[in-house]
């Protein structure tokens, strides 16, 4: 099953990020040995992300111009093509997904149970170490998910956006049972944002955007409800346009203030400031308001409607323990479809391609890019 | 014991906003008798606070001029001179702390224990309504607090401002065991944060304000340690300002971003923008920030911090069930000290000094006004 | 619409428990004006359960022998036929499922949102008080329900029950997001426990009864599994039972100690002592344990499992504000299907035989009593 | 600093339970080299605690008899005697607390934090793993916690039963502010609870013994209140018993069933059945109780007031991430003394002396023994 993989030894060859937009293969050592809890895998699909596209778009990590080149790729699947001797309920041969980050484990965050905030975290791809995009990976065992035979490995490679998803709807929004939910941004995480909330049985989960053809999308795949973000006219400010497009909103959809038509919580997949505010102004009182796209540093909220409502407003950074399971159950119970996002797949040796297309928003094939992967 | 105060029947004194900085005396006709539920109370002190002081100076109703006079006062203690038949554990002479607030008691709001979200919350000199500074006042018996023999009236009268801090801490801020807590603002809501903050066992209580003279109140009332806020260097922006004063006030205070020095806390009652800026500089991970003090409509928020941090920020409005209660057996048991807030006090014929020094912010004593009281 | 329904004034027929066993049908007075905020219904259909039986059987009340003739009833629905002046949101001729408990509303309980709790509580055919199964009932606007026009007069009824268990479920297990259900006793509340986890989107819902055929209907109902309670060994302890019972229902369910095939939610419906313990041993580490069906006053319990495991125990009674509105909704949806249970119907003049087929189980038809209702 | 302490490569000593009261000193060869991670300690002090005299008695691990001889102890304090090359925050001659179980780390609970549920987990003298009765003891750099120069090596090697009643008070019990506390049982573990309850600020704090002179070191320690548990009258069960101690006690203390004066919790340290069957009887509505004490594995317990008054019982199981160091601040702020319970210390060469005192509840001094230690 793993004989037409790279193996323990081998040279192997990676993708490396040379400077913006710049990508060139390479060809180096793989991996030495695994310790008795690692494995080695073998990466079979990479998707690409909003992150991956920042950094290759402007070979910055964080606010610093990267130092060297690295190996780019942190949501894959792959085949595990050698385990530690300590290692159990993995063998060779196992389909896997991978979670690309490693706390170091014996800080305060990572005892704990955060191990997203671990200042130790080695996170694949991020801060300048090399990410998936290779022939070899290795990794502690501790972070590969077996797929259940019906994942595909594109599938699995999903996992990963997927994770951020069912942290921001379990773990920060709290998502109460039966609740009205409003995404905005369907792009993939929003989607993703969405299917989660739907697969855990949101009353309503409605989607707003700029773009009627992805929100055409989100209404045939979960949405229950889309409206297409209006235009803020002539001299009005964003201010004076948030308020007025939540009671567009509300009144376009029979939102109500109080009671079971009222809004519960509102996650932001955008990133754009006018968005934050409008869905700040939707939210009953108590609701809950939970940032997962990464925006600018300062943006204008509106903290007199924050403080007369009671609302909740909380961050989100990536995922903690107990969320990649939790994902691949949801997938492995038909809860959750994640074929539709997949829209464009490349081979490994065209993986400058899936960049290309993941830039423009549109494949060669003229069709609106949703998730592209590179195998 | 009532015998010198007003009754049922007679007529009464009440001191009517007429407009802008305009305070008449008005002969009126008492209250009706109290239904089977309801109890009269003659108020015998009321403390001003800052809505107060921003409704006497702008005429203000929320967004819009009054629109006929009204009786200010909601912070206020008095002695029960008529109680409804049904009512029990109350009786005439019994002195009282009041709660301004009436809700429905129908909504879904007041029926979950969220009257303060009420609709049609009828609270005491808010949108118009008659409030507490006048002879007799009439209020359902279970808004009505009984003071234990050793508190005094005036301290009675302080229990409103007091149950805002309690919700805050408790409620909102669900102030965490041995918690490190900043509070911006050392005017008399801060200070009263603060002292419940101490109250209930925080480790440390910073106080951050721009007055020297109110930090060193703060200091020998309940701060374990001050902070004199910076000035904003020439061509600074409030958004460097804020990061680099965050920084300065760690430095100085020896706090630390993560463990057991690090701030798990933040309430503002400054309603200052930098201030809110500071305060989510400097929380931990998964620290929690309260905004008290009302200010502008919007604020520039650092909210990539609320998001890579996973902060939770959230909104406070007045009150709920059970906090008058909690108030007032804190300061029964020595646990806050009410009386040092107490600065300055006026007869009742003379309301319109009280509002005067309340705004001077000093008195004719040239005394640093913290509350001020009108019998 | 009310046209043919009794009407303020008329005299009015209601069903009296006499004594054991012995209803008598009596001509009264019917309610007097409703107060402004009130309303009169005339009850259409009423739902018998599991306590109106027990009232039934033995003419206790609690614990002492009821002291006078009283109604029965208080799972009802019915039509509005007259409103207080102050009344929103309903008119005469509404069709509403009524909330039987009326709180004081003024109490420390009631206002934090506990009203269950309240020790002035008004309930329906409890304590002596005259229920539902009468001409009509006079009742406060907030504690009738609309219902949509999709539900029918006799679905409406069953909110009363379906009320009991969407508490269980939400507010007192507080039902983690895909978690694995385990309800113990497939009778009325048993099956609509059942039937909200499963609307809330419980992983696995298993039924556990000691009859085949409940268990039957459960399956075909709402349950992924369903056990047959084995027999307890001859000479074996309950104790002993229990914990083998446990490791039984694991391996042929493939339940696990830990990760995605634990069980974190186990409910009793049974008021059986071995169930309660047989459930504690199948938890999970930190599982929650739920006591919905009311047992014996004492019972055998493994605490040093509840220890050990850091198991959460939790009591529930009735429900609060805000149930009624989401069990409505809930069905409404079409999450949950409340016309199976309703086995047998009967007119109102034939109520006694309600009460003969659910003492029996069975009908005269020979079928499987699950809900029997009366008109 | 450490010259006089045995050294890597050092033979060392070591007290072995050989079988049933049965201890031996043994020499045998120290600990290897850390790793990387990892220190050396040369413990210095070690409490003895229930734990240790159940397996010194019985020579029991769990259920069955110690296959071969282990070394006791797991309540220690040492100086660092070595330190792994990646150790930071950590050198020779530090004085610290030693937290003796680790998990596994990759585990699903170690990783959400839960450690103490770890299945790999190993702790010092538990499964007949060496404590640390012995000259020196090699463990995870991360589970070694610095003593501030305040606090004494005796008082270090109370860490760990303060960590259980940490744990029990702010995880378990999730202490409200200003709640009142019952603690039955006034032992090493129960005056540890009540002094973290109260140096948390708890409002009353209840102990309750059967011993006067236990309650009598409790009352001088930190108990608001004591009550001696009254004897069971002839032929009273003891389910009639618990209910009229229950009401006993609260007549006594001035309990009531709802308000500022009724238990919030109840924290059961005695592992008597009565106990917790009265603990249950005194919490108000809602109330928490925890099951600390490990008593029989089935007790009968009130399961009829569990559920009417919505009560939550919950179990405890060691401690997790975050609690030793609370545990340290919290002495090292003063709020804790824990001087007073050390009323025993015995040389290292007579540990069987600390042994015979616990044993025997006193020591040759006829003094009551609290907590024994062994140099």
């Amino acid at each position: 099953m793993t004989h037409n993989l790279p193996q323990l030894g081998d040279d192997i060859l990676s993708w490396k990020l040379m400077d913006i937009e710049h990508l060139e293969v390479e060809k180096r050592k793989g991996p030495s040995r695994p310790g008795p809890y690692e494995v080695v895998v073998a990466p079979q699909w990479n998707g690409l992300c909003g992150s991956d596209m920042h950094i290759y778009l402007t070979a910055l990590l964080g606010e610093e111009k990267m130092k060297e080149p690295f190996v780019l790729g942190h949501e894959a699947s792959g085949i595990v093509v050698q385990v530690g001797e300590e290692v159990r309920g993995l063998k060779v041969g196992d389909r896997v997904a991978l979670e690309p980050g490693e706390g170091c484990g014996r800080c305060g965050d990572c005892k704990k149970g955060a191990y997203n905030h671990c200042d130790s975290m080695r996170f694949a791809a991020a801060d300048g170490l090399d990410g998936t995009l290779q022939g070899l990976y290795k990794l502690p065992a501790d972070l590969c998910y077996k797929l259940p035979e019906i994942l595909s490995l594109e599938e699995g490679a999903l996992t990963e956006p997927l994770a951020v998803a069912v942290n921001a709807i379990i773990n920060i929004a709290n998502l109460p049972h039966s609740a009205n939910v409003v995404v905005f941004g369907a792009g993939p995480v929003g989607l993703l944002t969405m299917s989660v909330a739907k697969a855990l049985g949101a009353r309503r989960v409605i989607a707003i955007d700029v773009q009627q053809q992805r929100l055409d999308f989100a209404k045939s795949y979960v949405a229950s409800d889309v409206f297409v973000a209006s235009i803020m006219e002539k001299g009005e400010s964003k201010e004076v346009y948030s308020q007025r497009h939540a009671e567009d909103i509300k009144r376009s959809l029979g939102i109500t203030d109080r009671g079971i038509e009222s809004i519960d919580v509102v996650i932001d997949c955008s990133a754009a400031e006018v968005c934050m505010q409008t869905g700040m102004w939707l939210l009953r009182r108590k609701g809950t308001y939970v940032q997962v796209g990464c925006g600018p540093l300062y943006v204008n909220l509106p903290m007199r409607i924050i403080a007369d409502r009671e609302l909740t407003v909380k961050g989100c950074f990536r995922y903690g323990p107990g969320v990649y399971p939790m994902a691949i159950d949801l997938v492995s119970r038909g809860l959750i479809d994640l074929k539709p996002l997949i829209t464009h797949k490349y081979d490994w040796r065209d993986a400058v391609s899936a960049f290309k297309t993941t830039k423009a928003g549109t494949g060669e094939d003229e069709k609106m890019a949703i998730k592209v992967m590179s195998k």
